[in-house]
């Protein structure tokens, strides 16, 4: 090694020590300005995948934290997924309930799909309002307020209302911008690249 | 209740029952000609909240279907997550390696973090090409890739070479064009709102 490189090399990695202790000093001062604790209401929307997979996240990471969790899906009621049975591990800190009888497009019946959403809000309700837990996960309501099947105003209120510390987490495309609005954190999962573009089939297991 | 609105009730379910018929067609039309079984390469990138979160979520649904999984931290060797308490109940399925020294402004320390980075990559290798698991997560590689800290021709050529069913998640933002270029499902997390814009810490048990 001679000595130009083996000085560029140094070189680096001061200016990397410098640049790096300059990024934290700014992310500490950042950090000590955020006083406010409180429970989150938080959005998984957009097109692309992950909505649903970063609520199920978000309620593991929960879970491993020893926080008790109330989750309810409202538009999957058929499918039986990987998470509900990796789920059935932690049965004394999950309450689980799939209120949905599966996407509309497979019921292709308005009125049962309206009975199922209202039934799962009210469900909804009582988790959010129960402080036994610390988190509440409602998969898919974006969906069904998009179709009106339950009235969004209720969902505001409830929202506002809502026990202090609680976190609640909304998934689904084409959340409403009243939501948006109330909301602490809301991300928009967008496509870049999709498998069923290029025929290639879901795979169990990894995407449902 | 008058005629005229229970007409339109009416109305409006059979009108909702054709048009979800014809979705449903649609669906099952384009599902049909998927027909290609694999392995998928998946990013998670963007500037957005879930990247990883989702990342881990899609772990916990390939647990619960009976799957084996391969970890490697990149960059958050340091945090005592909740994702890794939840998975220390599935430690029969699991193989979780935590390589990186923290994020790098905390470190501060160039030739450390490179070190750190091979070796993480290293055992990524080993994971990747180990046919008792099926799925790996990458968790920050997006990162390491970003700083030249290991070179993307390796990377990229290991993930060509992968086993044919092994599933590969990758994650962290500024994904690499090339990367992105061999990957089947590429997802952008984006912000559209978040609590450290209006002062609310991060909160414990949900966001680390």
């Amino acid at each position: 090694m001679n000595n130009k490189k083996q000085l560029t090399e140094t070189e680096l990695n001061e200016r990397h020590a410098f640049k790096m202790l300059k990024k934290k000093e700014a992310r500490d001062k950042i950090i000590a300005t955020k006083l406010i604790e409180k429970g989150l209401i938080i959005i998984n929307t957009g097109k692309g995948k992950g909505k649903t997979t970063a609520g199920f996240g978000i309620v593991f990471r929960a879970i491993g934290n020893g926080m008790r969790v109330g989750i309810v899906q409202f538009v999957k009621g058929k499918w039986e997924t990987g998470e509900r049975l990796a789920l059935d591990k932690f049965k004394e800190q999950v309450e689980f309930h799939t209120m949905g009888e599966g996407f509309t497009w497979e019921t292709q019946d308005r009125e049962r799909d309206i009975l199922a959403a209202e039934k799962a809000w009210k469900k909804s309700k009582e988790l959010i309002n129960d402080t036994t837990n610390n988190v509440v996960l409602l998969d898919e309501l974006n969906i069904v307020l998009r179709y009106n099947y339950i009235p969004i105003g209720d969902v505001l209120e409830t929202l506002k209302n809502k026990p202090k510390d609680k976190h609640v987490i909304i998934t689904g495309r084409n959340a409403k911008e009243e939501l948006i609005e109330i909301a602490d954190l809301v991300t928009s999962m967008e496509i870049i690249k999709h498998p069923f573009r290029s025929g290639v089939k879901a795979q169990k297991g990894i995407e449902f």
